[in-house]
C-alpha cells in the first residue's frame, strides 16, 4: 500500500481577484500549497486558504515566489541567493503565523513558478531555501522537483525533502518540464493525465526510478489555476486509489518513510 | 531604582533608500521597533535590523502598519478590524521568522502612525492587534498609548501592555498629542525633550499618573527618523539615568512589573 | 431621438488575474471606462482595453482609483487634495500613452470607488480631479455622480462635464446610493435594471430631473464585474432603444449638447 | 564651440524617502532625467521634480526602469519587449501628463539600472524602447550608452537618439563598464570623473569617435545619488566649459545637429 501525496496549488486569490477553485481542490488534494503574498495571496487570502485546509485536514504548505504580483512570479528576476533567503524567512513566517492562529502547523515549503525552475537547478538557490526552512523550523519538509538539486539542498540542512511531478505539465523524455508555450506544456485532459501520472510511478522514468522502493516519498503537484485542475486532480486520484496507492498528506509520507529507513536500518 | 524602556523606531529603510541612523540609535536605546514591510522597512532591511538589535541586546518589536510604502503608513485607511487582524499578523508572523533565524524572539508589537493613531482610540482595532498577539504568542507584549483603550484590549485579550509616551512629540494639556502640522509638533530640542520626559515621569500629568507606584511600566518612544533622533535619544537617556532611571528593554519591565504585582499579593 | 450613453467598467484585470467579461461587454456599450494600474488593471491590461475598445469604437475613459490594488479602490485612503490632483495626473497620463499608441483619444475621466464617492461629496477632491484634466487635456470630459459637486468642480475648470447614474446599484428615494451591504445595493436582474434606468430617465426624479430637455448628459454606469454584468447591460440597451432613446458614445453626446446649448442662445 | 549636454538621474525620492540631492544637482546639470515610479520615484516626486526642472530650464527626461521598487530597478527582470513596449508607454505617458501640467515637454526618454544595461544590448529591447516614443511622440529623444545598439533602435522608428557616457563610473579598455562591485566601478572623485570625461571627448575611445566632428550629439550622465554627487558634477561642468564646451540641454543638442546635417548635405 504505497503512500503518494496530491498537492494542489491554492490560495492564488488576489484582493477581489479570483483564481482557481480551492474549495473544490480541497475535497481531492491532500495538501495545499499556498501563495504567500509575493506573486499571489494576500493576508486575507492566506487566512481563508489556511482555515479552509484545516477544515479539510489537509497539509499546509508554503508556497513562496518572487515579488512580483503583476507578473505572478513566472518572470525570472536575479535575485541572488541572500536576497532569496531572507525572502523565505518573510514568507513562510507571514504563513507560519496564520497556522498558529488556526491551530495547525507548517508543514512543507514549495517554491513557486520562476522560482521552482531556478531552485531545481541552482544548487545555490536551493539552499537558501532550506537554510530559511532550517533556520526557522527544522520539521518542515522541503519540495522540490524529483530529482533535482533540491534534495542535495535540504539534505545538506538536515530538513526533509519531497520529489515532486506534475500531472498536469508535459515532460520530455529526460524527464525535464516542457516549457510553458512549447506543445504539449500543459496537459489538461483528465485521463491522459491520470494515465501518465500513474505510468509515472509504475515504469521506470529517469526522474522517479528511485522511488518504486517507498524510500523516497512523492507527490503530485497539480496547478489549481489550470483549466480543468478540479477534473484532473479527481481524476488523478481515483486513478491512483483504484490503482493500490494511498492518497496521505505531505506531512505523513515523511514520517513513514524516516520510520522505514530507521526500521530497514541495521 | 525605577525601570524605564527607551524604545526607537528602527528599521525603516526600505530597497535603497535609507532612513533612520539604526546602528547609533542602536547604541542608545533598549528596544528597537521594526517596520514589516508594510508601511516601510523590507524583508532584507528588517533581517539586517534584527541582527543589529540582537548584537547589542535590545528587545524586538514588530512595528506593524497600514500598507501604504508610499504615504509611509501616516494615511487613513479605511480597513476593517478583521482587515487588521489579519495583517497583524502577517506582519508580526514575517518578523518572528527573521528573530528565529537570529536565535533570538519577538518581545512586543507596536502599531505605527495611522494605526497607531487609530488602535489608540476604537478599541475594536486595538482588540485586532491583541488578538493576533494571542493568537501567535501570548507573550508577546502590546505597546500603545499611555492611557488608552489598547490597555484595555490586551488585558481582554490575556497579553501584557506597555504604555507609551513619545518623547519627540509634543502633548497638550490633556495628554493628548499635539497633531502633525501643528506649531509644537515635533520636539527636536534635546535638552527640551529630555526635560519634558522627566516632568512626565516625575510630575502627576493625567496621562502618566499611575506610573509612579512602579506598576504600569512605561515606554519612552523616540522617532528614528525625526531630525536629531540620536541626540534627543541620547539627553533623554542620561537625564533618565541621571535621576535614578535605570534604562531596561521592554521585556524585562513586564517580568519585573509582573513579579512585584505578586509580590504586593496578599 | 434623445441621445444617451451606456459606460462600462472594464479593463479591471491584473496580471494573470482575470476580471470582466470585457469583449462581450464592448460589444454593448459605447464607452469604456478603463482602471489606470492604481486599483486595478496593468500596463498591460490597460493596452489589450484600449485596442479592443478602438476596434468596436468604444469612447475610452480613464477610471482612476486610490493606490490600493489589494483593496480594489474600495477603502478610503486619506490622500489630500494635492495628492488626489497629482494622482490623477499620473494615471491620466499613463491611458493617455495608451490611446495616443493605439491612434485614439482619451474621452473622459472617472474616478473609481472610494475616490467617486469622495469625489461626487467633497468639492476639493473633484476640484482636484477637474483641474488635473484641465491641465492635461481641456476637452477631456468628467465624469461623476448626476446632481454631485462633481459638475461644479468640472464648471469651475472650464471642462465638460456628464452626469452618470448605474444601472446595477440600488438608489434610494431621496437619489442617493444604497451603501453596498445593505439590502438592495446590487441590481442583477436584467429587467429590473432595464425597467429602473427608464423610470429614472422618464419620471421626474430629483437625481435626473434636467435632464428630460436633452441640455443634460446622461451617461448610464455598468460595472463590468457585477453578476450578470453582460445581460444586464443588454437589457438596458434594449430597453432604451425600444423606448426611442440612442445610445451614443460620451464624446459625442458633449458635443451635440454643446451644439443645442448654442443653438438655443439668441 | 561644440556643444553637449550633461543630465542628472533624479527624482529618484519615494514617499518619505529622499534620494539625492535634487536642488543642488539642478543647479548644474541641463537636462533632468526622472524616475517615473517603477524603480523609483511616485507622482508626487515626479510633479515636484518636473516643476524644479523647469524653474532652471533643464530639459526633462523619462528614465524609465523595471518595476521593481525593492530592488531600485537593478535586478534583471525577464519582461518580454512587448512588456517593455507597454511599461515604456505607460511611464512615459504618466511623465508626459505632469509635463504638460506644468506647460514644458518631455524632452527624452532614458532607460535605467537593468534595463538600461539590457536595452544597450538587446536590439529587441531597445526597439521597444524607441517604439513607445514613436508611437506616442516622435520629437521625443531616446538616450542609450554612446555605441549601443540604442542608437540603432532609435534610427529604424525615425526618433532621435543622443548617446551618453557616465562620468561618475568606470570604463574598460573597449568602452564597456565595470560592472558594480568590481574595482573602479564608481568615480567618486571630482577630479578624476572631470579629467576622464575631458579624455572621452578629446582623445579618440572606440566608443565616442564619431564626436568630434560635432554631428553625434553627446551626453554625460551622472548618477544624484552617488557620492559627491554634485562635486562630482560641478568638476566636470567646470573642466568642459574651462575647455571650449558648452553645456546644453538635449534638445538644444539634437536640434543643432539636425541643423549640420542639413548644412552638411549637398
Amino acid at each position: 500500500m504505497p503512500l503518494v501525496d496530491l498537492n494542489g496549488t491554492l490560495g492564488e486569490s488576489f484582493g477581489t481577484w479570483q483564481k482557481g477553485m480551492d474549495e473544490a481542490m480541497l475535497r481531492i488534494v491532500s495538501s495545499a500549497s499556498m501563495a504567500c503574498g509575493m506573486h499571489a495571496g494576500d493576508p486575507l487570502v492566506m487566512q481563508t486558504t489556511v482555515a479552509s485546509a484545516r477544515r479539510v485536514g489537509a497539509c499546509i504548505g508554503a508556497e513562496i515566489g518572487y515579488p512580483d504580483l503583476q507578473g505572478y512570479g513566472q518572470r525570472d528576476l536575479s535575485m541572488n541567493p541572500y536576497e532569496i533567503y531572507v525572502y523565505s524567512l518573510y514568507q513562510i513566517g507571514a504563513l507560519t503565523a496564520m497556522c498558529r492562529a488556526n491551530g495547525v502547523r507548517l508543514d512543507y515549503v514549495k517554491p513557486h513558478g520562476a522560482l521552482y525552475r531556478r531552485a531545481c537547478q541552482e544548487l545555490a538557490v536551493a539552499k537558501s531555501i532550506a537554510r530559511a526552512i532550517r533556520d526557522t523550523d527544522k520539521d518542515v519538509i522541503l519540495v522540490g522537483a524529483l530529482g533535482s538539486v533540491v534534495e542535495e539542498a535540504a539534505a545538506g540542512n538536515g530538513i526533509p525533502f519531497v520529489g515532486e511531478v506534475f500531472a498536469d505539465r508535459g515532460y520530455r523524455e529526460d524527464g525535464t518540464l516542457i516549457p510553458k508555450g512549447e506543445r504539449g506544456d500543459v496537459v489538461s485532459n483528465p485521463a491522459i493525465a491520470a494515465e501518465r501520472v500513474l505510468r509515472l510511478l509504475q515504469q521506470s522514468t529517469p526522474s522517479v526510478e528511485n522511488t518504486s522502493d517507498g524510500t523516497k516519498p512523492l507527490t503530485i503537484g497539480i496547478h489549481g489555476d489550470y483549466p480543468n485542475a478540479t477534473k484532473v486532480a479527481f481524476a488523478v486520484k481515483e486513478a491512483l486509489e483504484v490503482n493500490g496507492f494511498t492518497i496521505a498528506g505531505l506531512r505523513s509520507l515523511v514520517y513513514i518513510t524516516n520510520t522505514l529507513d530507521k526500521e530497514q536500518a541495521p
